[in-house]
Parts: structure tokens; C-alpha cells; sequence
């Protein structure tokens, strides 16, 4: 549970720090950022986990999104883990931005290749949250939700999903709602999971709607109309049925002129934080 | 004038801008960022320039302050240039971080290898100026504000006191104010302008409030204390005594704990664009 510090530097009157730590989930070093909000200084502050998309890293939200500014003011502790184990050594997990490394799709694989590293499912779930209370005294461990952009949206709706008591609140930026059913998803699922498609639902939003999950409160999904990959990964469609049809309540928010960056994640992060904030108060 | 765009994209209802073109100043293409804030679409916008320091690109800013929501807020627009001619083949113009390419200091170069291509005072004074007014026709040229960071602190002080009749406000965060007398200025104007050191008095803030510069409404500087070069290069005393003894107006605000990063900066953008509106709407 040891962590090392890479850096900290003072942000909004908080404390954007990055660390890493030997993981026991991914069998190596993982980084992962925290941003603590001033109030936590002097009381228990509540922690949202952000969960990145292909290629990203547990730099870029904290970069790219300005999100600290209303966190600070919300008093919520952001964490950004990395988007996969790293240095793997594993044949095949890297040279393909779709795959592999900073691609691990929050997972935890079953291949014989890739079951002993790609554990990301577990590390956002139990190790890494163990590490922030373990070393993070003013994080509320009551008090958590998840969101995430992409790759990462499909993570925090999938995990959301799958632990509806654990976490306060849900939400996304044009996430990958259907993975099995789109070439992102069908690739990696196949790869880190083989050939048996029953094995792919636990981590495909739509399928587990479908399935009976349920999420106690609505679930924010933004997605952008100029997005690049809106008709052949995305399809916020299929989640709005699948909800609709199982009277999972969502609020779809459809983008006119915005694409898949960070200008349209920072454009609607006020929403997303406050949505979040509402729920952990409480 | 002719312009190319790399691309654009929707953020805060407005539109982020990349776009090059070829520079007879710096006898090369030069990048540069464009943000324009939603009212553009219908009217004209004053235009507030940012030059960014060492190292750093035209998307520096564009990425990591954060400046976008306010600026979408208060339609200014944003200009963002390189930091320097690149891809310039001269020898001893790369390899270096302090000095050449990405280190072009706001002057125009009078020493032979260096005088043709590294003229980036008069790039950001008058041919990008030319550039933007001929390209977006919702620019307002006769408002015009510039502030920077570090090196571009430098410049946007520098140019400023040049040209107090043309800037409506100036701003910088962390800025080199006396360049003659601290190792990255020493370095680059031996270097850029020859070692008469009367021709660096031009480019060196404090040397021009000395000899009779001034400029007509109230200096804002931030500078974090936690900054590494605060001592070494930065010295933000020598300012506040030289706008003292001269009666020039300065708000100069230290911050305990922070750094020279963009975590500085994007926490207090926000002060900066509200100090440039206000000047720019009167």
C-alpha cells in the first residue's frame, strides 16, 4: 500500500499531486493522480474517480479537462488512474493504439497471455481505492463515484452497473456503450477474454441493462454529434433504448459541432462535477 | 495573409483554432492558435494575445490554462503564436531549451546568423496582428491586449511599454523582468543582439521603465513563490522597485506555494482575462 510521490503542485488552493506504486492487481508500477481540493486540508472530502479513454495516461484529464477549478469549489477529490498496466513485455500489447497497453478497456482479462497483467477492472474497483484510504487521509471512502470519457466511459458505466451500492453517482463523455457489438470493443474483448461471448457481457453497459443492472440514480451520458467515432464506436443510441427499455433513467445530452477531445470533455465538465457533487453530498 | 488551417474545433460554444501560414518575418511557416468566443459568430471581439515561455509551443496555453470557459464568458479572443521560427537549420538554434528555436524571446535578432529568421518581435507586433485582421473578419484590431508567461512575460511587458498607445492592458505570470541581468536573458541577448549591451535595453522591462517607458493603466503581475526560478531568474522585485522610483502602476501578487507551471497559471486565469475585459470593453 506504499506509495511514492512523483510530484505535487499546488492548483486552486488544493493539491494536484502523482504518484505511483507497485500494484499487486497489474504486477507492476502503476501511476495515478489525486487532486485534493482545499477544504480537504481540514475535513473528510468525497473521491470521484475519472477513468480515461485510448491512449490517454493519468495526466491527461488532469492537463486537458480544468476540472480543479470547480472541484476545489465542490470539494471533491479527483482520481485518475492510468489506462493500463504498463511495460508489459507481453507480445501483441503494444504498437496498436487499440489495444494492449493504455488500452486495458477496465477489464480483468482471462487469455492465458494477458490474465496475469490486464487486471484493470480490479484495480480501479478494489486496489486502487484500498491506496487512496490507505495514504489519502482526507478521502471519504463512503463517499465515491466514477466517470469517464470513451474507452473510460464505458469503464465507469460497466463498473457503475456492476457495483450500484458502491458508488453515489455515474456519468460519461461519448462513452463506448455497446463494446461487443463495435470493432474498439470486439477487438479487445476477443483478445483479453476469447472467443466466448458470454463471457463479454459483464463488461458491455448495454448487455448488463439488458441483464437486469440496475443504476439507483440517472446516469449522465454528454456525447458530441462531430464526433469522428459517434456512428461506428459509440452509439449512444443503443444505451438510450436499452435504458428506456428497462427504465434505467439516463440523461443523453446530444452535442451539436462537438468532437471526441478534451475542448468538448472541457466544455461540459461543469456538469459532470456537479451532478457528482449533488450525489456525494447527500 | 493567406492562412492554412490545421483545424478547429467546438469548445465552450465558441471555435479552437490551429492554422499556419507563411511568415515573412521569420522567413518560414509559423503555427499559431485562434480561439473565438461564441459572440464572434455575430459581432466583432477585442483580441488579447498570450505568449508563452521557454519550451513551449503555440498549444501550450491552448491546452493546459484552461482559458476558454472565461473567455467564451467575457468574447475575447484569443491569440496564441509559437514561441519562435522553427525548423530554421541554423546551427546552435536547437539542442538548447534556453535559447533558439522555441526560445525566440520576443526580439527581432541583429547578429548575422540569427538577424533573418528569429524576428518575432515584429512577427507579434505587426505581421500576425496583419495576419488576423485579414483572416477573421470578427476580430476588433483596434482592441487590442497582450499578456504572457515567463519568457512571454517578458515579451508581452516589453512589447507593451513599446507600444503603450496600442495595448489596452498588459499582464504576465511569472515574467522575466530584466532579462539583462539573469542567466536565461544574459544568454539569449548576447546571442540574439551582441554583446553592445545598449541594444538590449529595448527588451528588457525594467531597463525601459529606467529610461522612461511607461504604460498608461495599471500592470498585472503574478508570481508563485514556490516558483524554482523565482530567484535565479525571475526576480519580481526588481520590477516592483523600478515601478516604484518610475510611478507606474503595478499590481504585483505573490502566491506562497505555487510553482512556474500551468497549474499556476490556470488558477489565476481567470483574474487575468477579467483584468484585460474590463480594459478592452471601455
Amino acid at each position: 500500500m506504499n506509495i511514492e510521490t512523483i510530484s505535487e503542485q499546488r492548483c486552486f488552493g488544493g493539491v494536484q499531486g502523482f504518484y505511483w506504486h507497485d500494484s499487486r492487481e497489474t504486477g507492476g508500477a502503476m501511476k495515478f493522480g489525486v487532486f485534493r481540493p482545499p477544504l480537504a486540508q481540514n475535513a473528510k472530502a468525497p473521491v470521484l474517480y475519472y477513468l480515461a479513454g485510448l491512449t490517454c495516461t493519468e495526466e491527461t484529464f488532469v492537463i486537458k479537462a480544468g476540472a480543479q477549478r470547480l472541484a476545489a469549489e465542490l470539494g471533491l477529490i479527483l482520481v485518475t488512474p492510468d489506462t493500463s498496466p504498463r511495460d508489459t513485455g507481453i507480445e501483441g500489447a503494444t504498437g496498436d493504439w487499440e489495444f494492449g497497453e493504455a488500452a486495458g478497456f477496465y477489464l480483468d482479462a482471462t487469455t492465458p497471455v494477458f490474465a496475469k497483467r490486464f487486471r484493470m477492472y480490479s484495480y480501479v474497483t478494489k486496489e486502487l481505492p484500498a491506496v487512496i484510504g490507505a495514504n489519502f487521509a482526507s478521502a471519504d471512502m463512503h463517499r465515491e463515484s466514477i466517470f469517464g470519457h470513451s474507452m473510460g466511459g464505458h469503464g465507469a458505466l460497466t463498473i457503475a452497473l456492476k457495483n450500484p451500492q458502491r458508488y453515489k453517482s455515474v456519468s460519461a463523455f461519448a462513452p463506448i456503450v455497446a463494446p461487443s457489438e463495435v470493432p474498439w470493443g470486439r477487438k479487445a474483448l476477443l483478445r483479453y477474454l476469447g472467443d466466448d461471448r458470454s463471457t463479454w457481457k459483464p463488461y458491455d453497459a448495454c448487455a448488463l441493462i439488458r441483464n437486469g443492472a440496475r443504476f439507483p440514480s440517472t446516469i449522465l451520458v454528454d456525447q458530441g454529434l462531430a464526433d469522428k467515432f459517434l456512428e461506428s464506436q459509440l452509439q449512444p443510441e443503443r444505451f438510450d433504448r436499452v435504458c428506456r427499455d428497462a427504465g434505467q433513467a439516463l440523461t443523453l445530452r446530444l452535442h451539436a459541432g462537438y468532437d471526441h477531445s478534451y475542448y468538448f470533455i472541457g466544455t461540459l465538465i461543469a456538469d459532470h462535477l456537479r451532478h457528482h457533487a449533488d450525489a456525494l453530498r447527500s
